[in-house]
């Protein structure tokens, strides 16, 4: 059976000179692929307690959701400003290519809620530092955060220390 | 049981003055609320022959992998400018709130491929009916467009008349 790396695309300098992006459109593009990508975070989760999944805008949304409906949990979007339409909490964060800033509803989390955090990657690991301390400034508890892959040359498993963090694919390179 | 249009919040003047907003975040936020909203593209999709889905993003990503998913089809993202990787399409389009631009890698659809197109809401119609035809420029046939949600009032459906489109809840303002 092929192995999930297997249908990653690394794309030399995108988006610039020096970086190495790793693709998911072809796992998505692949039924297959995508039954294995799913059911790899399914294996992250299986024993976790929770009670809410957030997933970063935009590829989080299309693993987050899919898994919040597999496990009949509430899903909710955090996302780039001016799309939520309701009272929002918001961070500025720095992000591997400049700087960026992530909203949360602020009635999107309630307190003690056991909050899951699913990205499909970690780089500098900004946006999802950013996103968990809104879960925490909402009352929440991040238990765990899920990525497929992780760039562990940016080292951004340092910021997400105090965390739960597992990723399915470690590229040693940024 | 409670309907789907329950589940939907009205944002009164958001993104401006005189927009009534439909947010499904609050759909998301609540897991029958999402699984009421999934069962009911399921529905759409049972009798469809496809091979593949195409999610708009950002919103349209969200129940678009879930189908995909759950239908064992390959996810295509459409995506804004600068985010695809590989060599892609692309068309401009009017937004109800400006102009944009959506982009399909071009190797994503294959000749004679049976296309579905999700999102979440149809509006202008403008986004969808550019991602239609990208994808008939690559080949594919759109064989059904779904939506959850449509703003009668905007006359989306005017621009897609050509298609087999469904919407499960119709509003009949802007």
């Amino acid at each position: 059976m092929k192995k999930l790396e297997e249908y990653v695309t690394s794309i030399p300098d995108f988006p610039e000179k020096g970086i190495i992006f790793r693709d998911i459109t072809s796992v998505l593009s692949d039924a297959d692929g995508l039954q294995l990508a799913v059911d790899t975070y399914v294996d992250m989760l299986k024993d976790v307690d929770f009670d809410v999944i957030v997933g970063a805008e935009a590829r989080g949304f299309i693993f987050g959701a899919v898994l919040s409906y597999l496990f009949h949990k509430p899903f909710i979007p955090a996302r780039k400003p001016g799309k939520l339409p309701r009272s929002t909490v918001s961070m500025d964060y720095e992000l591997e290519y400049g700087t960026a800033s992530i909203h949360l509803h602020d009635d999107s989390i309630s307190d003690g809620h056991k909050v899951v955090i699913i990205d499909d990657l970690i780089a500098t690991g900004g946006t999802v530092e950013a996103i968990a301390k809104l879960v925490e400034q909402l009352g929440g508890n991040v238990v765990k955060i899920c990525f497929l892959m992780e760039l562990a040359g940016l080292h951004g498993r340092d910021r997400l220390k105090k965390y739960d963090v597992s990723s399915a694919i470690v590229y040693d390179g940024k």
